[in-house]
């Protein structure tokens, strides 16, 4: 019984899959606040040439740089794994593989964009790369680019993380980023916020915000985002394009791909590559998993709206609760996003991609389980995708369907201990958005045409 | 460049080498209080016979069980990587190569022989092992393997760590173990202790005490220790087997073999596959790097001692700084004993394995560097390697020498984060051993016979 299934270097894909080729309409454009698209010129103010142009491209293949490929071989062409434990613990006659993303130096799929984003912007002269970063796992993965391609990262770390979850801002310091808490008063977004708060803990949109303020008013340098955009969804793809060679390697075809979905460029970069294959007729169901907590994609309405909360973004077409939404403070703080990816809300919009919203305590329920049957602790976001492929397969268990279900595991839980902690003394709950809420943050949805 | 060098899954090694086979001198027995060699029998009240043949065995190959070549394929044949980054920072001629032991679930080499006792403990109808861990990677190891084999595991933590390190206990919790903080109530050692300190710390003797104490007293439980012993030694020298053959795949073998010690199984796992080739004559330096604030090797002396801190374990002969000896709280907890496998030492003795010393502040250095080049953060103990790797790389910039050297990177340092914290922020110090204090614990000698 093969287990571990893996590629040689060479093996490795040679080009990003760009889903934009395979969509049944064209992308929605991105709008500026009167309602007229905005022009890919618009962006070259925080992002290099390159990355525009992979942002608004319909090309399906684009090819990935020598040097991009070069850095991504540190731990890539990443293992597939047949869960045969997890198979036998469910007692199920489906057939689990999942794609281990966590083996990368930040422990999770990030990198795979990092070293892309960090490659455009050296090649483009720029020297240092500003972003955000929540609970960190994103700021990890740039700082790490940035080391490998010799450019600065400045990092806008959410305070509350910067003072409670210490260590991945020590791995973001250990290579050699600059991490400032947020609110700085670096920025005028920074000092104003200080100004009429002087205790404020922070939060994403406020680093953001200071993020892309430090970045556009610099020559030097450039913003970069973990997710949500099309060329982040672009250079994730190469995980779904490994996850099918390695099955063909095994004579297999996933009936269902899962992956849990925040931003979306993890779902993305596992189940784009399959969406070529659903549109020449051949019959896979592809599933977002994301918290009953922040039920983008569920609850959601799919419109016009600002991708960050205070209004700084363009206005994508996507499913969002709305940018004031404000999510309770779940353990999966990847998924704790108003909105999702214009490319995943497109294809969900048009039918191609399903959803599932998962409660958090079934999450944990369902990471324990893997951890102790597959030996690796995944990351709180990695078990919304386990969750539901464990309800899959219970199903199979049911209906005595042999399926065979791939799903992403999109990161490891060595830096989420405590809430592994937390889970086990009782102290987590379980947490539906309220739909009075999620009509009350809809009603401040941009008006405008 | 070929950066990273993979073995197929078929060409893991199906035998362990015994280093036993290839000493110049037979290995000195283990004695007991008396002076008088303990029969191997006298082992198997907390070890099951299969480790016991093997800890006294002078047999050159023993044959890997298929179930734990099984176990051992979820992260193993590991890979071997040439280092191009830190030699160009470096500029050194030397060409240097590491192999990465971080990628097991558990993060470090200890799986190697955790699941292989594991095994033999199932094979022997134990329901439980007992152990202690001090900062817990070797809890994490065989709390690990123990759910992968369906037996209980049982762990005394330092009680210290328990409070400091929570993330590790954890971690041990979330692979299905259970953890007391020790000294417990549940031995007649700890119910000793506590009365007459009920606010202990703990110390990893006490929690030796009453592992061993547990097993011992208990038909359905046996002890399992994570490095030091013979059979230990023998299980992690699939390590070097692959590196060998990795290294042979390149055309290169190493000129100089590196690997940190502590209690010696890691040093083993790399080196003792080297000593056959020594032995015939192949021109090849292996040198163990430890602690100056430890320096077992380079300071101890070499006789017969306890292998704990209380006098319960059989005596061995070994490099020693005294079995009461109290190194300080430096940052790689795994280095901080105060003997060596009695191989290790032997070998040492006959001048086959060389040693040296490095001091906190040159590791933490050489981590740091290593994690800017190479892109893996390690554990403080793999600094000790990494340093020594880098002192070899400079001679070699200094006289010219292209010589390849290869190192053991043991672990990952995604739990010891706090201590980068304190190197960035100038709060660690270097310490050596004063000489008196070193005189002071030797003096303190077994004396029997």
């Amino acid at each position: 019984m093969k287990t571990k299934i893996l590629l040689k270097e060479s093996e490795m894909p040679t080009h990003w899959y760009n889903v934009a080729a395979d969509l049944s309409n064209p992308p929605a454009p991105y709008l500026g606040p009167d309602g007229n698209p905005v022009p890919p010129e618009a962006m070259l103010a925080i992002f290099p040439e390159a990355l525009v142009m992979q942002e608004v491209s319909t090309e399906r293949w684009i090819e990935i740089p020598g040097e991009v490929r070069e850095a991504l071989s540190l731990w890539r062409p990443s293992p597939l794994f047949r869960a045969h434990r997890l198979e036998q613990a469910l007692k199920t006659p489906a057939k689990i593989y999942y794609k281990n993303e966590a083996v990368s130096p930040a422990g999770s799929h990030k990198p795979n964009t990092a070293v892309a984003q960090a490659y455009y912007n050296k090649q483009a002269g720029i020297k240092r790369l500003v972003t955000e970063t929540g609970a960190g796992q994103w700021g990890c993965s740039l700082a790490l680019a940035g080391q490998m391609f010799g450019i600065d990262v400045r990092v806008f770390m959410v305070k509350i993380s910067y003072q409670q979850k210490p260590y991945r801002r020590s791995m973001m310091q250990t290579w050699g980023a600059e991490v400032f808490a947020s609110p700085t008063n670096m920025t005028e977004t920074g000092r104003r916020i200080l100004a009429e708060h002087p205790d404020s803990n922070g939060s994403l949109g406020i680093a953001i915000s200071e993020a892309v303020e430090e970045a556009a008013g610099r020559a030097d340098s450039n913003y970069a985002l973990g997710s949500v955009l099309n060329h982040v969804c672009l250079h994730q793809t190469i995980i779904g394009q490994e996850a099918k060679k390695q099955l063909e390697m095994v004579g297999d075809y996933p009936d269902v791909v899962i992956a849990c979905c925040g931003g979306g460029s993890n779902f993305a970069g596992l189940a784009f590559p399959f969406v070529a294959d659903k549109a020449a007729g051949k019959n896979v169901q592809l599933i977002a998993a994301e918290p009953t907590s922040c039920p983008t994609l569920t609850k959601g309405v799919y419109t016009y709206d600002w991708g960050d909360a205070v209004g700084l973004t363009p206005l994508m077409k996507m499913y969002t609760l709305g940018h004031d939404f404000m999510p309770p403070g779940i353990h999966a703080g990847g998924l704790r996003y108003h909105g999702d990816s214009a490319l995943v809300s497109q294809l969900h919009k048009e039918g191609v991609v399903d959803a599932v919203a998962v409660p958090q305590l079934e999450t944990f329920e369902a990471g324990v389980l893997f951890a102790r049957t597959e030996g690796i602790i995944p990351a709180p976001e990695s078990t919304h995708a386990i969750a539901a492929t464990i309800r899959e397969a219970k199903r199979c268990t049911e209906t005595g369907e042999p399926k065979t279900l791939l799903f992403n595991l999109s990161g490891h839980g060595h830096f989420d201990m405590a809430s592994y902690d937390r889970y086990f003394a009782g102290e987590l709950e379980d947490f539906e958005y309220p739909e009075e809420a999620i009509k009350e943050s809809l009603a401040h949805l941009p008006k405008f045409g």
